[in-house]
């Protein structure tokens, strides 16, 4: 018989009361997972929404929203840490220097490839005529891709020469639908149009497989059986921390990630690997999509697959500098693949966030900061020359080039690259992009 | 500036309790979508979970449970007016034989089949030479099949014949992966067993479709773009609210719905109905499949859809009684349709609940209660003659039929049944079954 001092409050008051505080605490626990206990703050809530606990001067990254209050753009060591990925060190570039013996790609060299996941492992086995496959993709929210959009690709491209391998493409025509306003035929519309782009940057018509998701579920069984594996092994308290998925969102979007996450696994591709099943897989693609891959090398070996490994790049700085957001629906943020070479001059010479100092005569004394001049960031994922990019770095940093002078180089490299993705993109024909986009054996060997 | 009377609490300690406050009102305003308000308890909160108030003396029902604690079975009125459909009256039931010239069903005829929504414009449409075509289902959990299984195929048969319509059957072996113990391999298998045991109901082969859905999504993309239209217009909150699933449910359950609304699309079967789109649907299910339709109705007119037409039917009880659950697990619940001759007497004899009084005596004296009594109830699902029913009835509840006697009524009206269907069953080939899953166009006119 217990007694407690009600002060004047009813017994139905009290009843009340009692009913609430049972149905918080029953609410909390399913919430955070954890046991309600009086007077003791939950433990990282907020790592339970974001996936990254977000303080005042943090980063914050997922794969919808990259935000940084930084003018040189993300921590990205902070982001290592935070998200338990490996460095791509000196040692591991030559690691692939000897495995591939090609020269490692300026995207290796300049930290633009920054961060990694079992890379060593994928050595490993590569050394020991154990081969892999790559898995890159796209979501086509849009029919223009801006020069960003082509740094996995091209870092991808590379790699299936260096390392001979097969490549698999997925356009999330079915994300896009469900995250905008968008129409299905629209959303399929664009991803056709961007295998164009994608097409253009020389991949391997015998090597790489391009498919739209709304495309490819539909002929293949292997892909969707993994679906529905993966889905069977994640709830939704997990992609509630990982993705910040709200009870508001609908139900398309949060069993997305086990589509984005089944190409992991090679029996996704029965047609293309002659069903050969367990095949590595090795992922290039923006840090921003990791936690995609973060839930599925947890759910890999619960359904008897090899985890996937990762190689993340660094994020492609807007032109008004590396703390905006580059925004297809903006022409001025970024420059398009299908910018004319006047465009393109005119878009540098007007919106590229500059380094520089405010007058000529102070220019020349104190000199450009390269740390958060955008044209000098385009340089170092664009101009292929080490020994020019440090001539102009040091002549930028002591003010002897100016402003004007480093974003005429920029102009001067990135005209002949579009011009020439743009030759290359109207050689691509319908035929081309059908057979790209068809499921059918690949050369390989493992 | 603000004081309060803090008593002999730190900073710290006010703090964290503040931070909690604040956490635990947004969890609640997450969770039951209303704002917290000091004192008093939250409205509805049940609701949230199961769509249905839960109260003392109520039925439940929902696609995996089915609980009631009266001994006649659920209330079927109230469910009506619970579920919002509508009673199959006798005006309903002439319509239905006007229109197709033939007597109506027994399970018409004797309120198996029992509620509806929009059959009067499936009747409408039809009486204008506008036709529709046929949905119905089954979740493949075991190899094993019991006689309650056959309701909606049996009726579903005779819909087609009467109606000559074409028919849609699902096998959601994906569902049972994603709810039960089993692997794809397994779910798959059965999938292919229960096919032929609704092949051997006699459906007809040029106008029935029968599809696994690990089988069918990865071979039709007209299927997985109306699964991912309806996942687009379905929140987590709606499914919550419907079937009561928790954040600890895993994501494939989350998004299932989306699966089982999809067929009542005619446009998820583009090979079936040659392309053509917006076709009616008419859906004969158990009333625990409801909620899947009520979810598809509200969503179909915000995808450029008809809404689907639905029959429900009444439950098959188990042999033990209306109120206990039958189980595909224990093979004294129900008539298997593997059961021999001696295994379905023996059941009967020895497991099916008695209406009947402890004694002759008293029997002859009080009589027995068709009611509560499973032989009677099964021989209102299966014995054809309407007169013979009525005549048992009187001889069982005026005492002049004894218990033993009804049970031999059953047991030679089922014997014979499940002997016929065992040896339609065994005429049923791989190569039959094979065609029944082919997706191909079928005989129709609309």
């Amino acid at each position: 018989e217990l007694s407690f001092n009600m002060g004047s409050l009813s017994v139905d008051e009290i009843e009340a009361a009692v009913r609430m505080l049972l149905s918080l605490k029953l609410l909390y626990k399913t919430t955070t997972g954890q046991d309600y206990q009086a007077g003791l703050p939950p433990r990282d809530l907020v790592l339970i929404n974001n996936g990254t606990s977000k303080e005042e001067d943090e980063d914050f990254v997922d794969p919808w929203t990259v935000q940084t209050s930084n003018a040189k753009g993300v921590d990205y060591d902070k982001l290592i840490v935070r998200f338990g990925s490996s460095k791509i060190d000196t040692d591991l570039i030559n690691r692939i220097e000897r495995a591939t013996g090609q020269k490692p790609h300026r995207f290796l060299r300049r930290g633009i490839f920054f961060s990694h996941r079992d890379m060593d492992q994928i050595l490993d086995a590569y050394e020991n005529k154990k081969s892999f496959y790559l898995y890159t993709g796209r979501g086509p929210s849009s029919q223009a891709m801006h020069v960003g959009h082509l740094i996995p690709f091209i870092f991808t491209k590379w790699l299936q020469e260096v390392f001979d391998v097969p490549l698999v493409v997925q356009l999330t025509d079915d994300e896009k639908y469900l995250w905008k306003d968008l129409t299905i035929e629209k959303s399929y519309e664009y991803a056709r149009e961007n295998a164009k782009d994608i097409i253009a940057c020389g991949f391997d018509i015998n090597k790489t497989f391009i498919f739209s998701d709304l495309d490819y579920l539909g002929t293949s069984t292997g892909f969707y059986k993994n679906i529905v594996k993966v889905q069977k092994h994640v709830t939704f308290n997990q992609v509630k921390g990982i993705f910040g998925f709200t009870d508001s969102d609908c139900i398309g979007k949060i069993s997305f990630p086990a589509i984005q996450a089944a190409p992991s696994f090679s029996s996704s591709f029965p047609q293309i690997f002659n069903g050969k099943e367990n095949i590595q897989c090795l992922i290039p693609c923006a840090i921003d999509q990791d936690p995609y891959f973060r839930m599925t090398r947890d759910v890999a070996p619960r359904i008897g697959q090899p985890k996937p490994a990762l190689l993340h790049s660094v994020f492609f700085p807007a032109l008004q500098g590396a703390q905006t957001k580059m925004s297809a629906s903006d022409p001025n943020s970024s420059i398009f693949l299908t910018d004319t070479p006047k465009q393109i001059k005119t878009k540098i010479n007007k919106h590229a966030f500059s380094g520089g100092r405010d007058t000529i005569e102070e220019h020349r004394k104190y000199g450009g900061n390269c740390d958060v001049d955008v044209s000098f960031m385009y340089l170092t994922f664009f101009l292929e020359d080490d020994d020019r990019l440090e001539q102009l770095k040091q002549a930028y940093t002591s003010g002897e080039l100016l402003t004007g002078e480093l974003k005429k180089v920029l102009i001067e490299t990135l005209q002949p690259l579009i011009a020439a993705h743009q030759e290359r993109r109207k050689q691509v024909t319908d035929e081309m992009v059908k057979q790209f986009m068809t499921p059918r054996k690949l050369a390989f060997e493992f």
